[in-house]
């Protein structure tokens, strides 16, 4: 019985459901510090003191640590050196570390933090993009406040624009999200006897966060180890963020010799770490009169916050997602990642495509508008086909699923009935339905804007009873890797799952495998299993040949058996054969390693083949409407998405249920809100509004499978892509109840009728 | 500069004499439990009833562990299944654990312990060897109480003996021997949310303690980890032992869900753990006159205890190592491993081997004497040239450095002017000064009789600034293993070792890679690591060749450098091409392997290739007698070792010098004593006497060096034999000394006094 395409269980189901589960604020390690950081109260500002002799007057108060305490390199290098880990005499945002407060209990340690008096000498701080970017700005960042700019250049789009039939301009803005974890972040910092360190914690990136910890404490890499726990729920949260929240456990650690926990409370959380980047939109689109998209002119400015962090690969994903799957031969997007005085904005499930996709679907609603087609057909015929160049230039040969999805998600949400059914025309009273579309792509992996980290390793052991254990270089967050993996190499070996042991992701036993990001757990860990499964097989099937009086090649491992391919009654148990190697001194561990297929970028003029596959969705949003109040519903999505192969099509579904929800919270109420002093005013749950069960729309999960003969068995990796086209699709069925195009996100009530009003006026 | 060769400071001393060492004692883990043993106080019998009613009454008890609440298999697995972990029904020798108490504190656990009542039906013990072959002895195992026996036959020993000019025919005795670690037996057992189990310890042997613990627990391999802690001595005593010790700990851990720890105290350790087989010999030597061996008829006896444990392997040892280096044609050795009711003995230092050379040696000091010969002069006569065969027939052909070390010794000890003018003839009242010899080859590794788990792997991982860390399946108990390892890492990558990280023995990062047991690690696991670092080196090569436009198999790794060989001007630095590797997704992980040469072993004969290498060692021991009490001082002791190669002199030294000590306490001091009822009586540190500093002689380590060309950079281990011909070295100097034979150890005053009434009457 093969397991990939089966509904396995989720390996760590039980524990999860039973509470067993071990977060790291559920570790305590004998001796252990607990940790409370001093965050900056003040957006900009030079810090001119900072006292801490209240603070370790208080009982249970061990010490305080500043800059000053850390022993190696206090900058955080994420792509640029320009973060300091503790505020070195000035603080760019609200919400930055200052200062730790080490207590023998939380209680303590809560008191000293509130005990530690700084004084600033406050400036007036940069809050909006369109403040970083005007002349004479205060400077935030080098010259002007643009961490990084992008363009694509391609054809000639003046000249499109003036040949054009149709030409649609508008600007867009898209808000905060805040990836609302169940999990805060935390760490724990663990002091070994023998000068090395260990970290346990909550994180998507256990080699980010093992390179700062090096760093910042100075210590050889091969000293610093970095173990991931349990961690419920990361979104692209806990990419960077950890790196820091490890790197003061050490720090504080390193300096006390005593273990050191840092757990983030929820109010904490939202104020200090990352978010998805607000954004503004310029967009041009120009048509023929059929509608066939004919050029795009696109500035894409994104607020990245008070440092870079991952601003820059942020934008590049959302740069080459500029127009999504649509076929245009001129084009010209220029994009802009800016800074302000605010929590640096990070990655977030989609990282930088949600925001374009917004604004380049919403210009697909007005086009279908202009030309009277419908949404859906507008779609489908500027929707590239096999073959077809993306606007970096990437041709779409294989894998590809694109026309399907769009074409599975008419049928199942029963588009052709509804679209002319419903709508701002065809309704009684205040209340409205509306159906709306979006169609999206989503490059596969770190793409030509990571390459240097694409690649991954595994390590795979037999044992002499036969069964196996793994250990990979990417992180279970939630999403089910430990799961999939576990099924990728239950098939390959050909053993029952149940025998099969995935290890915790720890740095010292896995090479550097890049981020777990980008949807590429699967893909790139499942191939690495699947090269060292291959090693240890070719192995054993010398000894298996030995033992059948067969050839090494022509053996298959099946259903707990290894077989003779053709004559399945020539076997032996794979059990017999593990003890058999054994005892016969047959190496049964192996490395495994997978660097990607080919990818290339060319920053002059955007062109390139940026990913080395696309994934494909098509969401159909169905929605009520109350004219009066603004007030909306989500009734029934409908999601079809080319995932190459679902390896267990469950965790597919599941995925795209979460993913949408959350995509439908992002585009109806999501927001993070400041005040005049730029610090956040919606620091709880109660007040940053999610999508709760009672939210939860009818869900229609399509999976479609156009295998990636690359990826493990098809598979290609499509995590991130559930959220990205909700929101566009709510927009568009929101256009379609009110008649009224929404140009931002969320699309609260209060938006949604200030829009019926202006397209009354 | 490179690393092997150089006396690099041991990488776990700072920790060590710092006291930050973690033992497994200094483990917490939060909501832990500790165990207590109910040990069996009836050397054999029945158990009528085990009544635990009052111990659970006592606050902070848990729970009470009997066989009942082993989930899997309670037999423990060493060589037999005849072992059972807890008593089921029947006891075999007091110190067996019947049950075991779970408090909150050591102290209720303590509490619990004494209340928990057992009633047996007593049987008398078997309390020696003469007992336990005993025509009509109560049987312990199987038919005849004969756990293992082996025979060597070669050549025609009835007619050797029919043509010798000297028949020389003795009984020899040897005592008991506790290892005296410094650290007693401790495992603790954390239950894993995920349903593993991982188990930390003290042991020499991780995988034994993994496959017993999986098997207890009916658990896949894969879902049990064990990991060696920093482990306080070994001596042999951590080899089979600590997988009781895990399984009672993970049993207890599984049926609570509860971290549980189990430490042995003292006088629990030396009344349930292995010892060295007290012995008994019969020895019989034909020579011609000119003392030239003609052949030998050997009879040897080990106690093994009430149930078989290692002692098939330890008696295999002792039968190879019969004659010790000398030639000999005509063999007969009868070799035989009796069951008594006592503690199990197993594996310590020299392994059936010191037992068996106490008496070949005797038998050499007589054969001197009685052809009026020195006792060097004997020696060196009848020892083996290269290119000779052992009596089982194995030709040593390589590594030979048994005349080189008999040489050094020599001259070191300064015999020629000593041995005429001491001894017995030589003195005034009652002191006199005696020196003696003795010389020995030591088989390296498990050899024939272990040869299916002669194997051993590395994991290698070099980090992207150039630091290594490595992880291997042998263990450090302080024999400065990962010291020496560390060293062989550094050359192999040409880093310093400061760089270096040597992981703990973890069983989830290495495959089996047998027990660190026969003086195998450094041969062993350094040359896994080399084939490890060799992977790596190849694929950083290839980076590197194409830096320096040089060919990949020109460079050379040295220095903190990569070079092209004879041209050193053109070199990359290692830590930037690391660098330049992680960056360009060159894969920096390996599995090394690696699996000892051919060896071979014919039971029917004793005849075959027993080791694939021997080492060699001369000792001379300088002593001090007073006539009249009988009292020795060990005044120097020369000991001459061909290691192969010393990866570090100064950790040679050490091992000779601790090696030397311990094989004094064996001849001079130790002994375990048993009561009439089978029970020890010297149970502590106090009536159990080992050498102190006070008694330690002065030490003339000598290196010899013949390198081993399979080894790493011609090592081939030796740990085990600095013990071994000390006690017989001693008997040399006491026959010089008192002019009487000993014939039993240790030597105390009133034995060496008996000794000199004997001959004297």
């Amino acid at each position: 019985m093969p397991s990939v395409g089966v509904n396995e269980i989720k390996v760590d189901a039980i524990e999860k459901v039973t509470g067993k589960s071990k977060y790291v604020d559920d570790l305590h390690f004998s001796g252990q510090l607990h940790c409370k950081v001093v965050f900056s109260r003040v957006a900009r500002g030079k810090i001119e003191s900072i006292d801490t002799s209240e603070a370790l007057r208080i009982d249970g108060v061990v010490d305080v640590i500043t800059v000053d305490d850390v022993p190696g390199n206090n900058m955080t290098h994420i792509i640029y050196d320009d973060y300091p880990l503790f505020a070195d005499g000035e603080v760019k945002f609200a919400g930055q570390i200052v200062a730790v407060v080490l207590g023998e209990t939380p209680e303590s340690a809560d008191m000293g933090r509130d005990a530690v008096s700084i004084t600033y000498e406050e400036e007036k701080p940069v809050l909006t993009i369109q403040e970083g970017i005007a002349p004479g700005a205060p400077l935030i960042y080098s010259g002007d406040n643009i961490f990084k700019r992008y363009r694509i250049v391609k054809g000639d789009f003046k000249k499109a624009f003036e040949e054009a039939d149709i030409i649609i301009e508008n600007e867009y803005y898209t808000g905060y999200q805040e990836h609302a974890y169940i999990e805060t972040q935390g760490m724990m910092a663990v002091p070994g006897h023998d000068g090395s360190m260990i970290v346990y914690g909550a994180m998507q990136c256990p080699f980010y966060v093992h390179d700062m910890v090096s760093k910042v404490l100075n210590l050889p890499a091969s000293k610093v180890r970095i173990v991931q726990t349990v961690t419920g729920g990361a979104f692209g949260g806990k990419e960077d963020v950890p790196s820091l929240v490890a790197s003061v456990a050490a720090v504080a650690a390193y300096k006390t010799g005593r273990p050191c926990k840092l757990m983030l409370h929820r109010n904490e959380d939202i104020i200090s770490t990352s978010k998805r980047h607000p954004a503004w939109m310029k967009y041009r689109t120009a048509a023929d009169k059929e509608g066939n998209i004919l050029g795009i002119d696109v500035d894409f400015y994104m607020d990245a916050g008070a440092y870079a962090t991952l601003s820059p690969v942020v934008l590049w994903r959302g740069t080459v997602h500029a127009l999504g799957p649509y076929r245009c031969e001129n084009v010209r997007v220029r994009t802009y990642a800016v800074a302000t005085n605010k929590v640096p904005c990070g990655a977030f499930r989609g990282f930088g495509s949600p925001q374009i996709i917004f604004a380049s679907e919403a210009q697909m609603d007005i086009l279908a508008e202009k030309v009277g087609k419908d949404p859906f057909e507008i779609r489908k015929q500027n929707a590239l086909n096999l073959g077809e160049e993306t606007i970096t230039g990437q041709k779409l040969n294989q894998s590809f699923g694109l026309h399907k999805v769009m074409d599975e998600a008419f049928e199942k949400s029963g588009w052709a009935e509804k679209r002319p059914m419903w709508g701002f025309e065809h309704g009684e009273g205040d209340i409205r339905k509306g159906i709306g579309v979006s169609s999206i792509f989503y490059g596969v992996g770190l793409g030509a804007g990571g390459k240097n980290m694409a690649k991954a390793g595994a390590f795979v052991q037999i044992y002499g009873d036969g069964s196996l254990s793994f250990a990979v270089g990417t992180t279970d967050m939630g999403q089910g890797m430990r799961t999939v993996l576990s099924q990728i190499a239950s098939d390959e070996m050909g053993i029952p799952i149940e025998e099969i042991y995935c290890q915790s992701t720890d740095t010292s036993r896995i090479p550097d495998s890049g981020p777990t990001v980008a949807s590429r757990a699967t893909t790139m860990s499942g191939n690495a299993i699947i090269d060292a499964c291959t090693q240890i097989k070719e192995r054993m099937a010398v000894m298996a040949a030995r033992i059948l009086e067969a050839k090494p090649d022509e053996l298959e491992f099946e259903d707990g058996k290894v077989f003779v391919r053709r004559i399945p009654d020539i076997f032996i148990l794979f059990k017999d054969l593990a003890k058999r190697c054994a005892m016969e001194k047959v190496h049964m561990t192996a490395q495994g390693w997978f660097d990607t297929p080919f990818v290339s970028y060319n920053e002059e003029n955007g062109q390139g083949w940026a990913y080395f596959v696309y994934a494909y969705a098509c969401n159909v949003a169905e929605i009520t409407i109350d004219l009066k109040t603004g007030e909306i519903t989500v009734d029934r999505i409908t999601a079809a998405h080319d995932v190459g192969k679902a390896i267990n099509p469950q965790l597919v579904e599941g995925q795209i249920e979460g993913g949408s929800l959350q995509g439908m919270g992002y585009g109806v109420m999501e927001d993070i809100l400041h005040d005049e002093k730029g610090r956040i005013v919606n620091t709880g749950l109660s007040t940053y509004i999610i999508p709760s069960i009672i939210d939860a729309p009818e869900m229609v999960p399509i999976i479609v499978e156009e295998e990636f003969p690359e990826g493990p068995y098809g598979a290609k990796g499509f995590g991130e892509q559930p959220l990205m086209g909700v929101a566009p699709a709510i927009a568009c069925a929101v256009a379609h109840a009110t008649g009224a195009h929404p140009d931002r996100t969320p699309m609260i009530p209060e938006r949604i009728l200030e829009w019926i009003e202006k397209k009354g006026g």
